[in-house]
């Protein structure tokens, strides 16, 4: 096989979870760098959820990567489902979308998705085109490709069922609505999160079952974890970058995160080659390059690409200008609270005094400040915001109340 | 309440196995008989199979009485899965029917059935009107309303599953549409036989779930006994009384079954009220009325109904000039054999000589007949029908080769 063609299937599989049929999707790109023909990569949406965060662009960037080598993406957005909603009424993630509302979340996505896809490599379709065709009899015929039996081996159905957690039937349906949109888009290949496996390949089985000629591959990235490098990266967990984050902010996250994630998310995130990053951890290993720098580097590009080129630059001038001036490190240790706290509290939560007596005596010698501020009253409660707490000259807490 | 009440809910009540809501019933028939407001029945048939046995009329019987106190019965054919079949092809139960076998087994279903109910009080509806109108969304939303839990509480389910014996997705959704029908329809008591009882009392609980300000009551009758008064009427046991036999064959079945069948035929199938056959009952107790006489008033009455009135009485005569002239008993034991038999071998198996070669002697000496035809060729072969077998004048046997 040529090197190019190695090269692709190596960045294919960078940082991918799981791989099913990777000899398909090695025929696929070989056969578009000899004659130039393209083939068919899916992913859904939730249409319910159009914010996404940096997590989410893991996928995204694994699609990129498939339009580079002849791949057209399939942006799905799961209408269908979201104008049904959740009859039962009891999941409350299953909001009910009307069209305009769907269109608008489509519009929504677009607008971020176009930020790391190629729209000329992309199409947007909607389930709900082919899902309504089906019609009642079409549902149920589709319902017939699968046993019950199976179904219950879902990870989360067989531990539902067996905690006597309800389980209604409509919820069986769904796997087969999805796989039955790779039957309708002709897919080639479907990616995913782990945690959509059992989904992905009912694809495949479906494909199978309608007399298909070819099952679509299955590639599944891996949850990106959050900032502070343990938990998934999620919006209720706060340790997440929204791509929509301010190029200040943005940049600061990223410079936040360890220097282990800093490698995870060079791997799952950045544009930069295999062969460029191998570069840039011999030079780290050697002392070539801090890791500082590094992170700075990884920070600018992530700004660029949601902030326009040249963004990742201002917002590092500006990082640094703010934090040199005023001393404050810029890795700064992160509490995160649910509640308003009284300012004590925080000082002590947030190890920068032993107790809260400690902390008030403290303020009382003019020794805290917030946000640059130096405070005097020890019965302040902080509430929703971030504060940069100091207490002296060399100690530093972030905090974030939610 | 009112004596003709009273009796209208006892013949109601009569020989049913189990009534769900028998208040409800009672006060539709209150109604009716105050206000003459009448209600709707519901009783679902499979058009598949449009050719009936005299088991299968007892619920059509009991559709019949309600016809006499105000029920208007709605005669469902389920032809929307009849149309849809076995996707699966596992069951070979389940035939694909087009529009036009589905029609032509619907007036098959008229011809018979009209022969018990009043045509001015029967609504025939086909179930695909309204369920291909659901479409996608309003199958998956009509799924909402059960958890697979309780699905899997239906006997067969349950059994199928713990056996491992694979369930089809998509015959969790028939229960469901069975249900639906009872929303569509508005019904308020549907009729069954035990063996539905769960899908029966789904269309109490989807007509909760769809807000309806009532939910049908639910009516089961028993399965028939076939004639060996053991095994349930079947086709395929053999022990059963077509509604399309002919009288002389309808008459000597119904003279065939024991006297305590007699009276399980009496509650199930006459038209006679509870008090006539209470009065039967006690003559036959008292020695002034004669078992068999009650059994050819009861074979009468059947043959009337299917054959019109007073061919009861031409079967009987019939009956009594063959059997009589030839002293042949009516009550024969009947043997049944699955294949064709050499003579010699049927004259063993029906007990009436004790070898083949004891058998094959009686042959040669002229004491065998067939069919009141004396025989002589000891190779004969019995093929596919019903002989009555003879061996010198007073042992008989009848067989029945299928």
């Amino acid at each position: 096989m040529e090197n190019k063609i190695i090269e692709a299937i190596n960045e294919i599989k960078r940082g991918t979870a799981e791989i099913i049929d990777i000899e398909a999707i090695e025929k696929l790109i070989k056969r578009y760098f000899e004659t130039g023909e393209n083939f068919y990569v899916k992913a859904g949406f939730d249409p319910t959820a159009p914010d996404i965060h940096i997590g989410h662009t893991v996928l995204i960037q694994k699609l990129a990567t498939f339009q580079k080598f002849g791949g057209i993406v399939q942006f799905l957005i799961g209408d269908f489902t979201a104008t049904i909603g959740d009859p039962t009424g009891k999941s409350e993630t299953r909001k009910i979308l009307n069209t305009k509302q769907v269109l608008e979340n489509a519009e929504t996505y677009k607008e971020q998705v176009f930020k790391i896809l190629d729209p000329n490599k992309t199409q947007v379709v909607f389930n709900s085109q082919w899902l309504n065709e089906l019609g009642s009899a079409g549902i149920i015929a589709l319902a017939s490709n699968l046993t019950v039996a199976r179904m219950l081996e879902r990870d989360d159905f067989s531990k539902r069922y067996s905690s006597n957690t309800p389980i209604a039937v409509s919820e069986f349906l769904y796997p087969l609505l999805q796989g039955y949109d790779s039957i309708a888009l002709k897919s080639d290949i479907e990616l995913g999160g782990t945690d959509q496996k059992f989904n992905l390949l009912m694809g495949r089985t479906l494909q199978k079952a309608y007399d298909m000629k070819k099952q679509q591959s299955v590639l599944m990235m891996p949850i990106l974890e959050g900032l502070d490098g343990v938990q998934k990266m999620s919006k209720s967990l706060g340790n997440y970058i929204g791509v929509t984050d301010e190029p200040f902010d943005m940049f600061g996250k990223v410079l936040s995160i360890s220097d282990e994630l800093m490698w995870r998310y060079f791997e799952l995130l950045s544009s930069k080659s295999i062969n460029e990053i191998e570069d840039i951890k011999k030079g780290v290993e050697n002392g070539t390059l801090h890791p500082k720098k590094i992170k700075e580097e990884l920070a600018s590009e992530l700004v660029d690409r949601f902030h326009g080129i040249g963004a990742g630059e201002l917002a590092k001038q500006e990082f640094e200008k703010v934090f040199a001036k005023k001393d404050i490190p810029t890795d700064l240790e992160e509490f995160i609270f649910e509640d308003e706290i009284w300012i004590c509290q925080a000082l002590v939560d947030s190890k920068l005094v032993d107790s809260t007596s400690q902390a008030r005596r403290d303020i009382k010698s003019n020794a805290v400040s917030v946000n640059q501020q130096k405070i005097s009253d020890d019965k302040l409660n902080l509430t929703k915001g971030e504060y940069i707490l100091q207490k002296g000259k060399k100690s530093f807490a972030k905090i974030v109340i939610k």
